[in-house]
């Protein structure tokens, strides 16, 4: 039995995921470079470790969440040993590269290692709208489980430790082109007088209707077919894109975030594949080198 | 009373729009450069047009589903002076410059001109799901709302002509900013194992997670004020911005669909906006010179 968890890092985050424990009944022990940032835990039952080494000590289970991997190596560069027979819970956000090198590391002391990407805002720790994806030690996570929900949903992707980290990003990248289709059609609708706010309910039920196309795209990505029942083809959907871009620059939007598509549509093209469904356009996104991080 | 519609154009989309037109008991004209794709409608009831000034004889209420502007040309070239009178509906897909034109030459010979675009592929046309956007003569908008109800639902932007154009232009690249963000993470997801299929139930519930942010970011690009109350700075973000491009570099993905982003959080950053919400790039978009196209 896992009597107390240890926080390492009381960020907006780390803060979070230590009131979430600290509701759930967890006694709960806290540690940050600035000590007064767990004067607020404290006062709800926290207790506070002098040192990382105390916060160490004083748990089987030890959650990191810090600002990033130079924070990680900087802040377990002594107490490393210590973490033998631990399991370590690192929800520090990260590149693969700097994950599977602390997974190593703590691994060669002993430690049990799971590496968790968090797809949340603090405010949302604790609710059912969070989750985190959790890869490494699957012992660790099965240890650990009970006292992780109180976190939000768990889900464990596998035994490689770059798991987590590659999903979490892979996430962000779709927000951040959600975001961004967002930002230059706001824009462009915003060059010939609408606000945001009169936009927004044109392009909501837009972009909720487009979500629905993704399972199609996802049995085209896998079966590598992107010729069958083509709905919209490429030729037709680059002729758009070519319109999106000319009428942005005329109307001073900058078509930045739409001449990547623009670009790879056009290699398709060329390639032959103008009757495709754009999902194809996937195959000229791989291919390169592979640095050796996959599995 | 309108008695008849006339249908100009009858690729797949022209063809779709005859079809509901036909199944809400319209007496419909169609016309297409190769006769032979009005066969179908013609068995179900439509009036085939001979020539292109047959069918705007047939009909006040004409039309028009082409290709591009240049097909609008060369099929109104000999015709346009029929046209006077009479109402035309334009739902080709253009830039807005394009529909400028059209607007000016047709007006010139009398007509009252409606352009649209159609945010729906040709199965939707005639459900609830399909929308279509409309801009120009209110006029002609009310004479012929209880007709264009047939294609889906109506939404009126204003007299400008151009209005549906760019606002089409606008709602498409909000989409392929969805696309291209969900096939970079899918291709970055991909790279560690993971099937399209299986990284799905992850990327869906994210991005409709990720939507519920849009409401606000369309009160900040209102209000122009992306400091307060920020949930995720777009320090913090940029960093997670640059660790997404270097690990699709390292994975072997193309980073294409997230470099814009990455330069203009960069261009953001370096200018002391890195505390704001990343709704602030929108600042970063605009600003080049207006080419006299909006109001």
């Amino acid at each position: 039995m896992l009597k107390t968890i240890s926080i390492i890092g009381l960020g907006a985050m780390g803060t979070a995921l230590a009131n979430a424990l600290i509701d759930a009944g967890n006694r709960t022990t806290v540690w940050n470079r600035t000590a007064a940032r767990a004067d607020a835990l404290v006062a709800r039952g926290a207790h506070r470790a002098e040192t990382v080494g105390e916060a160490i000590a004083a748990s089987d289970l030890i959650v990191l969440c810090l600002t990033d991997y130079v924070a990680v190596e900087a802040t377990l560069a002594e107490v490393a040993p210590m973490l033998a027979g631990k399991t370590v819970i690192n929800l520090t956000n990260g590149r693969p590269d700097e994950v599977r090198a602390v997974a190593t590391r703590l691994g060669g002391h002993g430690a049990r290692y799971l590496d968790g990407g968090i797809m949340a805002t603090p405010p949302m720790i604790g609710t059912p709208d969070a989750f985190i994806l959790y890869s490494g030690s699957s012992d660790a996570f099965e240890t650990a489980q009970e006292q992780l929900a109180a976190f939000g949903q768990s889900h464990y992707l596998g035994e490689d430790p770059i798991l987590a980290a590659v999903s979490d990003l892979a996430l962000l990248s779709a927000m951040y082109g959600l975001f961004g289709g967002y930002l230059h059609a706001t824009a462009l609708a915003g060059s010939v007088g609408f606000t945001a706010r009169q936009f927004l309910p044109l392009v909501e039920p837009w972009l909720a209707a487009m979500m629905t196309a993704l399972p199609d795209y996802a049995e085209r990505i896998d079966s590598g077919d992107h010729a069958r029942d083509v709905m919209s083809n490429l030729a037709m959907q680059s002729a758009a894109i070519s319109n999106i871009v000319a009428t942005s620059r005329s109307q001073g939007i900058d078509p930045a975030f739409m001449e990547p598509i623009e670009r790879l549509a056009q290699k398709r093209l060329a390639g032959g594949f103008g009757s495709d469904e754009i999902s194809g356009i996937i195959k000229a996104m791989r291919g390169k080198e592979d640095a050796g991080l996959s599995r």
